[in-house]
């Protein structure tokens, strides 16, 4: 049967981690999870003991598209709270996860052929999905300097439609600061370009807040989502701000894409974002679990990466042990029973160079892992004594 | 702010008349529903309490793109039930909804450009989703003689990649026999054009169990749905079945477009799979306000249509009163307090002459609605006597 040239987008091979990881457990080995990019922990009980509730009496059909007004204001809330930004309702549209928001805003602003520049490494699915849209994705190689986000720079000499951004970033948790992100808004206003913010980790931040796009300009799309901070992700519940008049763009696509996002997980997400006291507690669980990976990797011989802003992922830098890091990441998972990520998914470049280890799950899980990779460091001999 | 061109599809119409219906009931008046295309039940209890209950101890995080296992052999196990179709489970493919489903389907089977042939009139959403991602459809203007679904006469002449039919049909609910499916599907092999079927209506029929495309050949996509016969509109929890070679495209596909289905969705749709009680019992609903609708709108003067096969829907041609059905069905919502769906949306050629009128809802309404459009075309003057 026929199929499409763009359908042949690339494997996760974070995907073949996980199943070998999953082949070694049903052989009866303990395996340490740092591959997963996702929370332990489930949705916040206040989250499901409403949805408990109002699925007893209420039939949860469709929704509109732009989603349950209620939400919308609650969202719309959330950059007061966060960030002292005065943000229309109107301009918020709930989206089946960050996913759903990608969808919406590559179809909404760039036509079959056009350029979307994107940082490397980066979330794999940008690329993936610009793909699958007959879009060109344009991977910017960042450089150390800039602690692996794009910068102007980099930018100046190319021609594109758009530019995405992620801060914090996923592989690498570094953050854009207001003046960075305020450069990048400025040559996308120049050259024409949509600039769309990816700000899926935002709450979940070390030292500094996370700087949302919309304290820059309202000439921009946002994305984020109930996946990370409020530990929703298997519920694909996440949202989009647009500019004022992008809305009605996005809700015919929204309508005609996806119906609605699901009712359950709006329902939920409602009441997640009023759960602070457990969503904080696995923020000081995230803390912890950062301290103690900037503190005990060094000594595992993981001593090259930019100290994480936000998000729950290191991205390390392991040219000096292997040009090879599929092979490594296998290695490890064989001989210390750890998973981990080869960087070939974020950095198609230079990620045979690079592991991502992820610290979202229980404390105790990560100090048994560093543990395991300094063991295994130790007796591969790639430490000294 | 840039934007794309194939970003501006077309308004629902519906959603004007839904609107309207909103403002009114928000006035004080009794509307009568006839123009939702969803049940007015919700999920079955089972799915509801399985769902309660895994929610106390699972993370609910992201399930695997294709889904949860148990729930794509369940699926496969339903074709046997259903059709006796012997289904590889490894087929099956969980989507967020239908609509998620065609998402996946346009995107693995064309590029940008390609041109995929679709009855009219037909659901709405193909249509702007093909647009959405830069595909061409191809509207079949389908004769009445043919119950309104395309026949190999429409296509032999046309140039396509793709053929998409709806059996039961929305809006018209008429049905493809085996044959007549059968020489579309043939039809499709000669041109290499890929075939797919959307069966979302499939466990609502009324005289002959619905035939699947895969009771005639493998090499087709077709595309089904927890939402009407389940009645889980809002879940967003569709499958799709796609040919053993397809499987990999597609789920890569998955994993970057969705990560994967809601998960509590699924936990629900397998449990409702397991609902037979509720769901037949709603179906004696859909069979009782369906007798009605045959048997009392040709006496309210609404002669003009092909009694429904399947689905909640009765399509009406309606030319003997108007050629103007949106200012027709204003005017039965303002006079005679029933929402309706005119058939623009369907049909942007023919639908000016069209009505669709949706019995999704509980008889009583039913038999309240039939009454008051008796009453409003007698009081018009449309009727004699």
């Amino acid at each position: 049967m026929r199929n499409s040239r763009r359908g042949g987008v690339d494997p996760f091979i974070v995907m073949d981690v996980m199943e070998a990881a999953r082949q070694a457990e049903a052989d009866g080995r303990h395996i340490i999870h740092m591959e997963v990019g996702q929370p332990g922990t489930a949705a916040p009980k206040g989250a499901r003991d409403a949805l408990a509730a109002q699925m007893q009496d209420d039939a949860l059909g469709y929704t509109v598209a732009l989603g349950l007004p209620a939400l919308r204001q609650r969202i719309a809330k959330l950059y007061g709270d966060w960030y002292n930004v005065d943000l229309n309702p109107d301009q918020v549209i709930v989206t089946p996860g960050s996913s759903g928001a990608f969808l919406l805003a590559f179809t909404a602003l760039f036509d079959a052929g056009e350029r979307v520049a994107i940082g490397a490494p980066g979330y794999p699915s940008y690329r993936q999905i610009l793909k699958a849209l007959s879009l060109e994705p344009l991977d910017i190689q960042t450089a150390d300097a800039n602690r692996l986000q794009p910068v102007p720079d980099d930018l100046k000499a190319l021609d594109f439609e758009g530019l995405m951004v992620a801060s914090p970033a996923n592989p690498t948790g570094t953050m854009l600061n207001r003046s960075a992100m305020g450069a990048l808004v400025d040559l996308c206003a120049q050259k024409g370009a949509a600039f769309i913010s990816d700000e899926i980790y935002h709450g979940i931040e070390y030292e500094a807040k996370a700087v949302t796009a919309l304290e820059i300009t309202n000439e921009c799309y946002v994305i984020n989502s109930f996946s990370k901070y409020f530990s929703m992700t298997g519920w694909r519940a996440g949202w989009m701000v647009v500019p004022e008049d992008h809305v009605r763009l996005v809700e015919r696509l929204a309508q005609n894409m996806f119906i609605c996002a699901p009712h359950a997980s709006q329902v939920a997400a409602l009441a997640a974002m009023d759960c602070h006291d457990e969503l904080e507690a696995n923020m000081e669980v995230y803390r912890a679990n950062r301290a103690l990976m900037t503190d005990r990797l060094p000594k595992a011989g993981f001593t090259r990466f930019a100290p994480p802003d936000g998000a729950f992922y290191v991205y390390v830098d392991v040219s000096a042990y292997t040009d090879d890091s599929r092979a490594f990441a296998r290695r490890i998972l064989d001989e210390a029973g750890v998973a981990v990520t080869p960087g070939l998914d974020f950095d198609p470049v230079r990620g045979a160079q690079t592991l991502r280890f992820s610290y979202a799950r229980a404390t105790a899980d990560i100090v048994e892992g560093l543990e395991r990779l300094e063991r295994f460091m130790r007796s591969a001999g790639f430490l000294d004594g």
